[in-house]
């Protein structure tokens, strides 16, 4: 696929439609707003190639489950965010004939996604037969203000001719998924009902009873006047119209204008859906289209003020980090606490929109800086409310106590299916104690501890107690098990799973004393909860101790896992060009007994336990592994960016960078049409903050090793920390921090205290890092 | 489940009827005849619960693949033999009142496997409304002397009624697979014909294009007298039938008489189909039923006579060796090398009757020993006309040469999806070498190595030097693949598959040599065509020589691969019995990181390379492997008995010759339902013969060292080795032979030499064996 995406700083921007393009461009183009979201699917009937797809956070399907072999433990469902009521639909149709960009022929097309205020814009010239030409522009958003609401203002002006115009705005609720494991359809009718003012479809899943209103309201303009025509309704099964008749003269414009309300039944009483979904319908209609975009405009402007990324002197990259940072915003809004990241958020079908491990360990950081604590802190309640759930995961896979969290969930729940990623790939338990810390670390609130925290990291070091297997030759280890690396499977003593296990123990250990020094009265609250015993502490004190962990003392490096040095070690320049991705062209045993790495995995233990490793130990590890790597994870590059920041290989850190911010725009993984990798964004813009920029927090303190990749001339970037907001501006030569609050901030900068008053600024030299700065 | 079998030395008996039973009644009483199979299905409509299943040898459905998760190299499809056209079916309705044993009463129901004769037979009395009773009896045979060939006499009596009767006999080609991946029918109509005298159905599969044409013809007799009556006919899509409605007389018998003959495009082109049927069913229905039932009796006599084991003091045991003697020789006569001998032979629809490694290293010394030696022959032919597609899916998998044979198998292409097995049970390459040696070594037909089996052992030797690898501290290895033992997965050097890798290896170049020797003109010809060049040889013999083998020196005993010491180290005996079998209560996590064994995996190597190894090795890693094995595969019983007579084990040998002698008959595994333990049948007999009787062949002689088990009184058996038929005859106190042929037969009997010749007679005291001996 060529490059098709025009660069610009605010906009996404496709010029020409070529179908070819149509369904990476409907991922790139998705809308979001955290309550629902709806792929770029054109509003008119499109004939050719589509993905349709209107999601609503936490409305799932328990699909059930796909396998060729069952094992003992397997799911019986997926949980999938499911396609839902199409409320973007309309159909024109000029003197009879239907526009359909599959079958009109269409000229100066334009689509564009303006991050910056946050609507979808399409502008062409559709060529009917006989020659006649008219002018379309359409606009849409999910408000930010109105999470409910849908807006649609859809205009066509005949260029050349006067005819009649027949529209139809529908809501049709008989969708499908077409990742369907069996093809079944997820949704039934619950009620419709249609006036010419409002129709309201409620569609109700068929398993786990979600109910989704959706309440549409519409108004057509000619000559800036709305007319009042009457409408012929249409209601059938699963769907519900108007349809409107009316003349259209050369050169005047016809505007169309729907608002859609989405309200489920996560939110609302069952009984009321209609009535709430007619009322927000109603005031957004009241409220009307020029408002109600004005609303989003200021809603979006508010988002970037916290976090916006600045780029001087290179616009590809300034686009890509902010095409990143728009979705992150669009996926997650962090309001609710049963809502989580999906690695595609809602602009795709893959992986269901289910939480994975990649929350914790690459989208936490994002929603800590840009985002008031709050949000992060959802996040980990998130896992807090599954708790008891993931005990009954540990007991269903034989475990007498413990808890082990899924691999993939969307209500606590394991969904995946393969053995060597559902029951092995056990260090995920390890990034969510990881998440507790990193959290309160960041954020101070040192009550999330003893209130919530313990109790998961209690129930998680159980489960790597029991777990873990002691051997006389080698100590305590864990057999059996894929890393972070999920190109090795049921491997033995993978260094990154027994390090963030013997860690959690630690941490666990330390947050007991904690609590107990400081809340006394919750930790023995706690103890009674937890029948914690005396031996199960003195057990985890023992597995620290004696915790084995796979050297190669010749190298000086961790080894991957016990059997890594019996592979042949190769680089990836050794791998013909033709075969990568190799997953896409390697059969598994293939990839399983080569020493290629999908991504960070010992790495990964260095990044996350930075401040445990000296420089030159990252820095063996990092040229032993780097070289190996194929990246062919979306998370991958993120981490070695941030690692090679750190090591001063600048090159390789911005190579790397490259790789993840436009990910997507450039759809490198070609499966761009899937949907985007929404959980990667936030390790790009890791990339840039915590490489490029160097923060970290040590001991509370911010810390900053910032310097500018040599392909730019300068970068910026916000970050909240414990109440300011610090602007820093880095150029080739210094470094500029801006308090934009009045707290003050205290920070380690290139190995220097500083702090910086209410609304203060600091402007500090650029300076090498050293190896005590790190 | 009660054990509801009776005991009887040729029969299999079950007398009273009880629905639960009737799944694994059906399995058990399966009739097959190499050409086709037979559940037993009633013939009747029945209401109950039932897994329908009439398979035709060799007519598959590549049945889509049904998997969770993608994996490069998976197999596209799953060929199964399937369901068809239901050619057994009848009803009977009594003044209206329809035969179906889950409605009506049932008394003195009998159902009977005549083991010796080679038919099934049912007797009952249904009582119906009104206390009206009818006797039925109902035989059904399919024809080892004409294969196509299927008959059923059915006759009833009504005990204290007269009324009206009223039969019908289809042929029904609505039928579908229950194991279908999508739920989708296989096969479709192609033609129908029917008049009074015959009706001809023929049925197409929609992949694959495999025709089966099915023909009746049925007679009606009413006191010895054969009615001509001039039915009605029925006639709709997939379906013909022939009406007939009579009077019934108190105490009269009537009988039907129902002959089939389904012929397949596999044996004539598909535009014959309908008159060799015809043809077919009319020579059947002019010999007539007793004539071929008769026939039949005769058929298996002939088979009996060389086959036949005989037990003496033990009638369960003689009951369970004749009923798998019985099941293999309905299974697979041989006469076809496009056939092969499915795990639940025509018995079930699970692993969809293809071909796995089971043949190669279980089932071949039963037909060397028990068959003409054509028919051993026949499956290894099996294989070398494979050698193109077990090339190609070498390549699939990446492989630049070589072959690599299917783990599961129809046509030659695999047909499993799961990586851990697919890609890296890469053993049973090493069982299709091992085969070639048995087949020449059992037979001396060495001309077989020239001809067919060099090229083969080439193609494999290429596969195991691309697979094998190199590393500096061990020499070569073998990383990720699944041993016999498929309770371990992706580990690295199994010893057994490091072992057979190097044994073909060696043998291959043996057989070079030997083909270079004695057949120099195909020597030159087999190197034209396989381009062996000199490097290639010479890596073989580096490779042989430098293979890495895992050992643990303290306890002298190979390890199963190199991680083994790293388990705990438990016996079977410590396990929870509420827990076995793991496999139904363990997640694949726990199975995989615990020591227990599914099936003999080093111990599978020390049987096939019994000669190579002294008594006191093996004794030292049986004592070692054995308590830790489960013994979760049918397959796993047998090579431990064998090996524990050969160590004198004799308690020992007897417990796990029991658990494979009645797997099926006692249903040990509680999966009887699904299909006989067919490919398992042929380790019972080796427990037998090579376990008890302690055949071998060492230097193109047959070795003997038997020995009667203490709860038998004595046991005989028979052998054909090289052209003479020997009848072994083992009491408590010596062995007696019988040379039953003209040639004269060399042997060594506890170590001495001995010739019988022919038809002379031997007999010897038994003597403990020693060590030397072995």
């Amino acid at each position: 696929m060529k490059k098709y995406i025009k660069v610009d700083e605010w906009k996404i921007i496709e010029e020409g439609f070529d179908p070819k393009n149509h369904l990476v461009s409907e991922s790139l183009f998705s809308l979001g707003n955290g309550h629902m979201g709806q792929r770029a699917n054109f509003e008119e009937t499109y004939s050719g190639e589509s993905l349709q797809g209107s999601y609503m956070a936490g409305v799932y399907y328990p699909d059930k489950t796909r396998v060729g072999w069952w094992k003992i433990g397997y799911p019986e469902y997926f949980a999938k965010v499911i396609n839902s009521t199409n409320w973007i639909g309309l159909r024109l149709l000029f003197d009879g004939e239907e526009l359909d960009l599959a079958r009109v022929h269409v000229k100066d097309f334009t689509r564009i996604l303006n991050m910056k205020e946050g609507y979808l814009e399409r502008n062409f010239i559709a060529l009917f037969s006989g020659g006649r030409e008219v002018e379309v522009n359409a606009i849409r958003f999910l408000s930010i203000a109105r999470p409910e609401i849908g807006v649609i203002s859809y205009s066509i002006k005949p260029l050349n001719f006067s005819g009649n115009l027949k529209i139809i705005l529908y809501l049709d609720g008989d969708v499908r998924n077409q990742d369907a494991n069996y093809d079944e359809k997820f949704w039934v009718e619950n009620h419709r009902t249609i006036d010419t003012a409002e129709a309201i479809l409620t569609m109700r899943t068929k398993k786990l009873d979600f109910y989704l209103t959706s309440a549409m309201r519409c108004k057509i303009i000619q000559g800036n006047q709305p007319l009042s025509l009457s409408p012929l309704l249409h209601s059938k099964e699963k769907y519900l119209a108007y349809e409107f008749n009316l003349p259209m003269i050369q050169g005047e414009r016809t505007s169309i204008e729907k608002y859609v309300a989405n309200v489920t039944s996560r939110d609302y009483p069952v009984d009321s859906l209609e009535n709430v979904g007619r009322l927000r319908v109603q005031e957004a209609f009241g409220i009307g289209y020029s408002s109600l975009l004005e609303e989003q405009r200021e809603a979006w402007a508010k988002k970037w003020q916290d976090s916006d990324i600045v780029i001087e002197g290179d616009s590809e990259a300034q686009q890509g980090i902010r095409f990143n940072i728009f979705q992150l915003h669009q996926t997650y809004t962090g309001d609710d606490p049963r809502l989580n990241i999906g690695p595609k958020g809602f602009t795709g079908e893959k992986y269901g929109g289910s939480t994975y491990w990649d929350t914790e360990a690459y989208c936490l950081p994002f929603y800590l800086s840009t985002a008031d604590s709050h949000i992060a802190r959802n996040l980990l309640l998130y896992r807090y409310n599954h708790l008891e759930k993931a005990k009954e995961n540990a007991r269903k896979l034989g475990f007498k106590k413990g808890a082990l969290y899924p691999m993939v969930t969307m209500n606590g729940e394991e969904c995946h299916n393969e053995w060597e990623i559902t029951f092995e790939e056990i260090h995920r338990n390890g990034a969510i104690a990881y998440a507790i810390y990193n959290y309160v670390h960041y954020t101070g609130d040192n009550a999330y501890l003893p209130q919530y925290g313990l109790e998961v990291l209690i129930e998680i070091s159980r489960f790597w107690e029991e777990r873990i297997q002691y051997t006389e030759h080698k100590g305590y280890v864990i057999l059996g098990v894929t890393g972070p690396n999920e190109y090795e499977n049921n491997v033995n003593n993978n260094w990154y799973t027994n390090r963030i296990a013997a860690w959690t123990l630690q941490y666990t250990l330390e947050t007991l004393e904690f609590v107990r020094k400081e809340y006394p009265e919750r930790y023995e609250e706690m103890m009674e909860k937890t029948k914690l015993r005396e031996e199960e502490t003195e057990k985890w004190k023992e597995m620290i101790e004696k915790m084995y962990y796979p050297v190669d003392e010749n190298r000086g490096i961790f080894l991957q896992q016990d059997g890594f040095l019996d592979k042949e070690l190769k680089t990836v320049d050794q791998l013909d060009p033709k075969e990568r991705p190799i997953n896409q062209h390697w059969s598994w045993d293939r990839i399983l007994r080569s020493c290629y790495i999908k991504q960070a995995d010992v790495l990964q233990g260095l990044f996350f336990l930075g401040d445990q490793y000296d420089l030159e130990t990252k820095r063996r590890n990092f040229d032993f592994y780097e070289p190996m790597t194929v990246h062919e994870s979306s998370l991958s590059p993120c981490v070695h960016s941030i690692l090679a920041s750190e090591l001063g290989y600048k090159e390789k850190a911005y190579e790397l960078y490259l790789r993840t911010a436009r990910l997507d725009l450039e759809n490198y993984n070609h499966d761009t049409e899937d949907g985007l990798h929404i959980t990667s964004m936030a390790g790009t813009w890791m990339s840039v903050v915590m490489g490029f920029g160097g923060l970290r927090v040590r001991n509370g303190r911010l810390v900053l090793n910032p310097y500018t990749p040599d392909h730019w001339k300068g970068f910026s970037f916000k970050i909240l920390f414990r109440g300011s907001r610090l602007k820093v501006t880095v150029t080739k030569e210094k470094v500029l921090l801006r308090n934009e609050t009045e707290t003050p901030a205290d920070l380690l900068i290139f190995g220097n205290e500083y702090t910086i008053g209410a609304q203060g600024e600091l402007e500090i030299a650029l300076q090498q890092r050293t190896k005590a700065e790190i």
